[in-house]
């Protein structure tokens, strides 16, 4: 049995980086729910998801550090103390990783090594969850696709990624650290990056649809499997209890794959049948790094954790939509 | 068909990044003697596999050019105009990888960044061969070890390794570049390093055997094949001059493999009968990153290229310690 939730947090000293973006934001208001005394470091950096509306309502209940984590000093010291490390920050841009890799590699590499040769010199107890990608899968060669699948990064990005998500299970087999990787699939929510299409392109359809024109679909036929945000915090809290996940590698998936053709009807649906959207050929750029049909098998953190998405595609997206036409001009 | 090497190397204009090491100085030989204009490039960094006696007798038909892979400026002056390039340079010890993470980052992954950036901007039609290993396919979970099984590198190196290959191919899809890795399994022959274990464990055999000494066995059941250096510039010529190898991985292998007490007796047959070994339990900082047997399926550079392992073991042993028993004083 892993230890609940709710009793490993009460008290419990966490440190989230990435913690004013979409997904860190998320887990910062059920951790402080929880009574966690919650930092969080972010670099605002304005191309990547910080965005102080993120913490709105529960600014007086976490401590905002901003700070990069490419500062090997200011991390140093944060980490100390730390029960929990959520380790959320990361260039997400795969398009930004061909044009600029070293700054992709900066943080995807060498940050993510910085920070662990920090808690395995100045906090090896801490309790460390990474946030991966199923980006570094590539292209599947079976569907769906689950832990075992070769990794064959089609980007930089996915590339940088896969060898952070490594560094963290190689201090957990040789150094002993608790240290684990989620495999997120596409994430979406309330306080994702809906500016434009770093994060996810989700972003600019909900963005265009609650601004009232029409969106565009690329492609159209491609099938993915989509999280709901609070589906994937339950997962990284499940995760930091239990000794389980100390040194695995986890999918997390979606309630059932959908085409992108099918997902944009169903947002048009969740926005009360209002919205257009156009479908229109991939460009040539994105062609050549899109990896076709997507979804994970999740069986493995079902397994261990007992974790499976529960919100369905419906709901996460009434909800998101929700969430956008109350905040929208923080968010544009 | 692929190109015979021979008629493509004539004249042409190679850099070889690491080219005063062991493999590299090795390749600069066959080439000069192709009638290539060769260009070294090593940092001659003191623990790496650098050695000027290394082109001792070709000092004449090579242009040596000492600078570092990690610096961008150099890189990006002696790319320009090379019809090919072997990029063979790197940080090869699996415990200094340990003990300082960045420098192999620095090495194994930014400069192949830079050295790819700088291909791709001034120099796209050049050939690349890059120097991977089987370090990354970590401890094997089937053998022989094919291109497709996992790879779940267990330590930094293999981390960095994985990642500076990756690149290799990745912008051989994206960016068109005509490159591709080969995955060395243990290669040993003449100009390997012997002054310690950083390059191969064999290199510290053969000088205590040449030196009268006893030689230590760790384990000692594990297996392992070894290429000789000749079949391994073999490998690099044809990979350089094959539009088939583009954008692939391939193993090399050796002859059969044997484990490390076979390969100590081995060598103490190939030095006439003269010399000894004790075989110890493996040291506990290394057991943690020993990956048990290894030894490659090495079938798809035969299919693609016709390449396999000529030497026999007994051969490379024996012509190994022929060349450091003349040479010892210069790499000692």
């Amino acid at each position: 049995m892993h230890t609940s939730p709710a009793a490993a947090f009460d008290s419990a000293r966490v440190l989230i980086t990435g913690g004013l973006g979409f997904i860190g934001s998320n887990l910062a208001r059920a951790l402080v729910d929880l009574s966690a005394r919650v930092t969080l470091v972010d670099s605002l950096v304005p191309e990547y998801g910080g965005n102080l509306r993120n913490i709105h309502g529960i600014e007086d209940r976490v401590r905002v550090n901003i700070s990069d984590v490419r500062d090997e000093h200011s991390m140093r010291y944060l980490i100390q103390g730390q029960d929990f490390l959520f380790n959320l920050a990361g260039q997400t841009s795969h398009m930004d990783s061909m044009k600029d890799p070293y700054t992709d590699l900066e943080i995807n590499c060498r940050a993510q090594l910085s920070i662990l040769e920090a808690c395995r010199k100045y906090n090896p107890q801490v309790r460390i969850v990474f946030a991966s990608t199923r980006q570094m899968y590539g292209r599947p060669e079976r569907l769906p696709v689950d832990e075992d699948h070769l990794l064959r990064p089609v980007d930089v990005n996915g590339i940088n990624k896969m060898a952070g998500e490594w560094y963290h299970i190689l201090y957990s087999q040789v150094h002993g650290l608790r240290a684990c990787a989620l495999r997120l699939t596409n994430t979406i929510g309330p306080r994702m990056r809906i500016k434009d299409a770093r994060q996810t392109f989700l972003g600019v359809w909900v963005r265009q649809l609650i601004e009232g024109r029409p969106f565009e679909v690329w492609g159209g036929e491609q099938l993915r499997d989509f999280t709901y945000v609070d589906d994937a915090v339950s997962a990284f809290l499940a995760a930091a209890v239990s000794n389980a996940a100390v040194g695995q590698t986890l999918n997390l998936g979606g309630p059932k794959p959908v085409t992108l053709s099918e997902l944009a009807r169903l947002l048009v649906q969740a926005n009360g049948g209002a919205g257009q959207f156009v479908v229109k050929p991939f460009p040539a750029e994105r062609q050549r790094i899109d990896i076709g049909d997507y979804f994970a098998d999740y069986g493995r953190i079902r397994r261990l954790l007992g974790w499976e998405p529960r919100t369905s595609l419906r709901d996460a997206l009434t909800r998101t939509l929700a969430y956008f036409r109350e905040h929208r001009e923080h968010y544009v």
